[in-house]
Formats: structure tokens, C-alpha cells, sequence
């Protein structure tokens, strides 16, 4: 996975931040991996950063708020968030954040 | 590491993201620590959820801008900024964002 740079504030980002139970790590991946695909094509999405150990952070950036709300109502998006707290979660979080300012850094070619 | 919950929008999140190079990791682990710690004890710090595997995702809330710039001042951060630059990271990627909403979901007990 790489970084997600070279956007233009003012756009959104969701923290999703989550505790996973022990259970069902297969089938959470291809869940996973299936509503990040589907997340992809959705209008207005402009990328993706997660990592996962003790727990997981994944920040998904977005070009506004309606593009946020229409993912919500996604259906299948939905039904997996049912499966999420029935089989994969202890707990979630989200925060839905406007991002104002950004910068990055690449070490220079040696 | 817990999730961090119930705080109170709006706030402001950082979101950090970064590749490691494959150095150096002890001395990564101890000055990722040694400056956490700082951080935690600085004015307006709310929290901090952080991960890594292929990439490194950390977000930290702080109660303002202000918050923010001061710690970005911090001399002792800067320092560690410097070193990480030099040894530490690949690439990294800073963003300050406003946090509008937030909600939490918890397991309910059994």
C-alpha cells in the first residue's frame, strides 16, 4: 500500500479506527477487500490509507460530504457493517474530519 | 492501545502516514515512544490511535489549532522530525483536519 498524496484542501477524511474479535480473519479479508474495491468506484472517493496491529486505523478521503453520506447508504456497504458488528468487531469508531491543510515528504533519490 | 472515544467535536485530528525505511527499528521504537510521551503531556492533547504493518497510520486529536502549532514547536519534536527525516522514513504525509462528527460503537456484553 502506498501513501495517498497530492490532494487539494478542503476535501474529507473518515477515521475509522476498530478492535477486531479473534474471530473469522479469512473471512474478514475478503469482506474487507471486497467493500474497499466497491469503496474505489465510488464517486467522489479519492483514497485510502489503513494499517492494522493492535488496532486498526484507516483514514478514507473523500471530495465532500454528499460523497460521504452516498456511501453510507450503499447498500451492500451496509449489510457488511451488519456482519462487521455481529462477527468482526469489539468496537469501532468513526469521525468524519474536513481536512484543511496537507504536506508531505519524500526522502530525496541518493 | 484502546480506541479513543467521547470527545467532543469539533476538535482537530492529525493524520500521519508514513513508510519506514528497514533501518534502524530499536532506535525507531524508543524515539517513537520517548516523543508519544511528550505529546501526551503537551496542552490540548485529546488522544492518539496509531498502527502500523505495510504502512504506518496514526491519528492524534488535539482540542485546537493552537495545540498544534505549539507542539509543532516543541523543540525536542522537532529534533526527533529531523531524525526521522534522516533515518527513520521513506516518505510521510501530514494532514490537519477538523473533526464535525464522531460516533462509536461498543459490543454490547453477553
Amino acid at each position: 500500500m502506498a501513501l495517498v498524496g497530492n490532494l487539494e484542501p478542503p476535501y474529507y477524511a473518515v477515521i475509522f479506527t476498530s478492535i477486531r474479535t479473534n474471530q473469522a480473519e479469512e473471512e474478514y479479508q475478503e469482506l474487507n477487500d471486497y467493500i474497499s474495491n466497491l469503496a474505489v468506484q465510488q464517486p467522489g472517493f479519492l483514497g485510502m490509507e489503513s494499517a492494522r496491529n493492535n488496532i486498526g486505523v484507516t483514514a478514507v478521503y473523500w471530495r465532500d460530504l454528499e460523497s460521504i453520506q452516498a456511501w453510507r447508504a450503499n447498500a451492500e456497504h451496509a449489510a457488511a457493517k451488519k456482519i462487521g458488528r455481529e462477527k468482526f468487531y469489539e468496537a469501532f469508531h468513526t469521525r468524519i474530519c474536513k481536512v484543511e491543510r496537507e504536506y508531505g515528504w519524500t526522502k530525496p533519490k541518493e
